[in-house]
Parts: structure tokens; sequence; C-alpha cells
């Protein structure tokens, strides 16, 4: 048995689709308890991320996937903010060895989402994890990573209901990385 | 004249000294004026940054040099909360080819800084700025530069006093990066 | 009167394509002269770039634009080759206050390109040079910046013939990326 | 038993060094064999690195560990002829969840080493791969990663003597993360 927690801030809920996407692949796995675990604005008081049942829940899992729209660049404020938060389990070590990944989603093909999961990567590197890479090729017939990511899952996503966006593809290709991580952590237990 | 703004979050007080340094060397060259603008915790609600005073502040200006602490990774997410406000102004390209530039202060002589440095170039890049490098070479007997950065300014402090961190070398960094941006701003007009 | 380099290694004449395309925006403005330099695997022995003639050219530039395919998530190993020569300049600092730009191609829309524009930041960064966005919104009717890059020009080539690919709207975004760097260069002569 | 190979390049001998301290680590677990991969410029033919032996060994390896200066803001050329050589494991996914560590020296203490890690990490990521981070915090009395890295061990070394730099702390460094990932390396089997 192994638990793999999936931590996103979604603004329009495009995210928030990519997330049940990797929550739905990691489950697929037999042997797996999953967590989905939205960042909220009203846990964000000056600026700084309070909840610390959500940190708490984090520690006790074995993997960790990290969501985020990519704003002005970088990872939304809110995600910043939550990761700011988890400093006392940064000190301690407490994620070291566990597992991480990550996805995004931006308004453009590329946009700088590279950039956030570069973030993510550098994130879970002071917090002594292992990064899992997406580990799917692009140009598959089915779409799966269609962008052409190879750090995590890269989605796109602009003003769209969210129905449409993140498309069908998109969400497959978090799928993937959930089950990816799924797989991968029970094998590290 | 032109106009040189110096926006950074302070933590604990250490940023807040290398952002006055910057802005003591911008002021040194004849023909600027400078404005000194701490984000304050205040501003942000649920995660979002609401002073627009602030950001108009910003439109008006010659040259932004952006600053925060190194925090898990990353510029401290009340920086980044700020960066997410300035859509407005991205969206109407407000500040293209405005000056950039920034700095950052974190507990290790690496540490991430290099990643907070990208992150404000590569927010720099989208609101289609020029970044404006450090120009410094590190190893001159004034400690200039003893970090050995190129894409802004380094500074070191941890749990030190304000009075003791950033010392007269990073301080004397933050001074030349604001007397440098300060002279470029002046040759751009 | 103002001088504005392009430099590249293209493996395959999709990334001369692009220089080309460059070379034209910049050659457009009245007042800049243009070199267009490719790198050559004949200069690079063992590994080290050696057309020391090439450098001087730089050396007498106003401004540079760099230009790689990314070829496993960063610049091919023929411009860092050619990077890694200009030590020289650098130790004597002699690209101080040039303008630097960059583009670069790959397979997939966003594949790791960013990674690629960010390696020439920070290169043009230890030179002491000044970055120059691309400046273009992405979601133009004329297709120009079509993959939704800021830091530089990015285009999408794989295996096809180089008269189809990069397509006219990757070349259009490398022409207006050229216009822009020679515009801002004589207005900092 | 598990095989961890470590690959690397050395201009002045203070990489070749580490590589060696992080070799000892490695070796030092039981149930590991080594391999210590040295990139000959004479390899390199007109740019391209041409030893497919080297490669075969890296296709049989459960762990991959990167090592290069940091040259001109990014890793030597001579590492990125080899990463490009790589393409033919890369097209049949040959390293696909093997483990990925690195190390990089320069004469800095922040310089753009943290700028070559990322190369590292994202170079493995295309590979597939997981990334192992460094898993030491700075700050303690040994010495152990003084420079305040995550992402890999980073050294200090400019024109020293290699018997002076990298010195003991930064040997012990790289001797800290061979041992951690050959411990994960057998945990994967």
């Amino acid at each position: 048995m192994a638990i793999v927690s999936i931590i996103y801030f979604s603004g329009a809920g495009h995210t928030e689709k990519l997330a049940e996407a990797v929550k739905k692949g990691a489950a697929s796995i037999s042997g797996i308890s999953t967590n989905l675990i939205s960042i909220k604005g009203d846990d964000i008081l000056n600026g700084r991320y309070i909840n610390e049942a959500v940190i708490s829940q984090l520690d006790e899992s074995d993997a960790i996937i990290f969501g985020a729209p990519t704003y002005m660049s970088g990872p939304a404020a809110q995600f910043k903010a939550f990761a700011d938060a988890t400093v006392g389990s940064w000190f301690n070590q407490k994620w070291k060895d566990k597992l991480a990944a990550g996805f995004t989603i931006s308004g453009a093909p590329s946009g700088d989402k590279q950039g956030t999961l570069q973030f993510f990567q550098s994130f879970a590197m002071s917090h002594s994890m292992l990064w899992v890479s997406l580990g799917e090729l692009p140009g598959q017939p089915d779409g799966v990573n269609r962008l052409g990511s190879w750090g995590g899952a890269m989605a796109l996503a602009s003003q769209e209901p969210t129905d449409v966006a993140p498309n069908a593809e998109d969400k497959l290709t978090g799928e993937k990385l959930g089950a990816r991580v799924a797989g991968l952590a029970l094998k590290m237990k």
C-alpha cells in the first residue's frame, strides 16, 4: 500500500480538471490510496499559507504530485505560498526519499511552463525527494504528451470552458503521469 | 531624467537592507529619481496582491528592479503574488522596453538563488523588458559579487541581525547594480 | 550605424533558415550592418572551438543574437563549444553592455526550448550583456510567436524539408526579433 | 547487484577528483559495481561524440551520475557533445526508470552551477529517468554541502592544484551523493 497525494492550485478550474485526471491515473493502480488536495485562497493569510493539516497529510504520503497553472512565468502565487509553508517539513527533512512529480497549464503551447516545472523540481530537490519524469514520448497516436514535455505533464488552457480544456489528450497525459508515479511509489516501498 | 523603481518583499529585514543599497546606488546617478517600494503582506488578500497604486507607479517607471529572498527554491510567495497582479500591465504591454534587473538573498552561498533570478528574468521577458546583468566580475579586492552571480545581485543572510547581514560587500554589490541600471536607463531615454 | 551579428549552429538546415530570417529582420532597419555567422563542425577540434576570427567579429559587434537547435534538452554541443571559446572575451569583458538575444528550434511545441533560451540568457549575463526579450504577444492573426515564448524566438521543425519548416509564421517571428534587436542597438549607440 | 556509472568531463583535473569521490561513495555500498567513465576530447569529431562503447555501458547501468565543470554558464561543451550522442538511447528510451544524479564545479560559490544541474535534470527527464537529489542539508559540522545545493553536488575550484581543490568537504559531499544513489539503486532493483 502506498499513498499518492496530488496538491494543486486552480484559478479558473482547468488545473483542477488536470489534477483529477492525475488522481484517476494514480487510483487506477492497485495498492494505491490517493489524496486530492486543493490549495484554497482562504488558507492564505497576508501571503502565508496556514493550513497545517494539509502539510501533515503530505508528511504521511509516499509520493507528492505538485500542480499549478503557470501565471506570469511561474507557478501561481497561491502554490508558492503553500510551498513556502512547507519549511518545517523541509527543516526536518520529512519528505526525504519520497517521490515527486508535477503538472502545469498555460494558454500557449510553450509559454513558460518549463520554468514552472523546473521550480517544482528545485523545490522537490530541497526536500531531498526523487523527481519522476513524465516518461512519455511525444508524437504518439493517442496524443499523449502532445506539447513535448519531459519533466512533467503540460496542458493547454486559456479562457475555454473547463469541459473543453484541458482536452482529452492532455487529461490522458495527466492520467499516465499519475499511474507512473503510483507504480514507482509501490516499487520504492 | 529617468525613474528607477525598486520593488521588493522582505520577510526578516535582510532583503530590505539590500533594497536600500540598490536604491542608494541608483540615486547616486544624477538625473535619476527612485521609488523604493515594499510589498506588504497586508496587500495580499486570499493570495492575491491588490495594491493597484504600486502597479501604476511601476507603469510610470523607466526601469524596475525586482527583489525577494529565495524561499523554498524560488522568490518568496509575496513577491509572486505581486508578479501575478501585473497581468493587466502585461496584457497591455505597458512595461515594454523598460529595463529590468534583480537581487535575491538566501542562507547558503549558492542555495537556489540562480533559480530566483531566472524567474525574475522570465517574468521580465514576458513583460517585453530588457534584462540588465550585474556587470561585475567576482574575485575583486572590494568583495563585490563575492558569490559569483551574473544575472543579478546575490547576498547571504540567514538568522543574523540585519545590521550584520547582508554584509558590506553584498550591499556594495547591490549599490553597483542600482547605479548600473540607472546609468543605462538614462542612456535608453 | 550599428552592427548586429547572428551566430548560430544548424545541424539539418532548419536553424539556418531561421537565422536567415532573423538577419533579414535586422537588415531591414536602416543604419544596421549584419553578420550572419555559422558555427562549423570543422572549427571544433577535440571538442574545442578554434575559430578566433569569428570571436573577433563578435567583439566588434553592438548586438549578438545566438541561435541553436535544442538537442537533448539544451543547445547543440557545437554551439556550446563556441560559447566555451569566448572565455577570453569574457575575461576581458569585451561584450559588456552589448545587446543579446536568441532563438531555438525543436521538434515539439514546448520541448525543452525554454531551457535553451535560459542558457543563452545566463551566458549573455556572464558577458555582462543586456538581454532583449522577443516583445511579441502570442495569439496574433499573423501567427507571430505562435508557440508562446517570451525570452526569444522559438520555432518548430523535425524531419521536414527546410522549405517547409520552420514555417512562415516562425520565420516571421525570427524577423521581428531581428528588427527589434536592431532598433534597440541603434538606440543604445 | 546494481551498476552505478559515473560519466564526466574534466578539463583541468578538478572534476576528475570529484568524480573519483562520487565513485568511492557508490563503491562503498555493498552490492554495487561502478564504472568511472571519462569523456575524452579525442572521442569528439567535429563536435560530435563518437564513442558508442561508452553509451552501451550506460545502457547497461542501473544509475548514471553526470559530472562536468560549469564553463560559460553551462556544462562543458565536451559533456554536451556526449549528451547529444545519446539520442539513440533516448529514441529507444533505454534509460527509462534508471536513476540519475549530477555534480559540477566552478570557480565561484554560486556561479551558474545551478544552471548546469538544471540542464542535467532536464536531460535526465528526456531519458525518462528519476532524478536523485543530494539529500544533505548545508551547515553541518563536517562541511558537507557547504555551498548549499539541493539538485546535486557542487564544488569549488579555479586555478588551484588538484590536490587542494576540490577540498575535503566538497569531496565528502561527492561521496555522500555516490553512496545515496547507490543505496537507492539497490532499492529500485
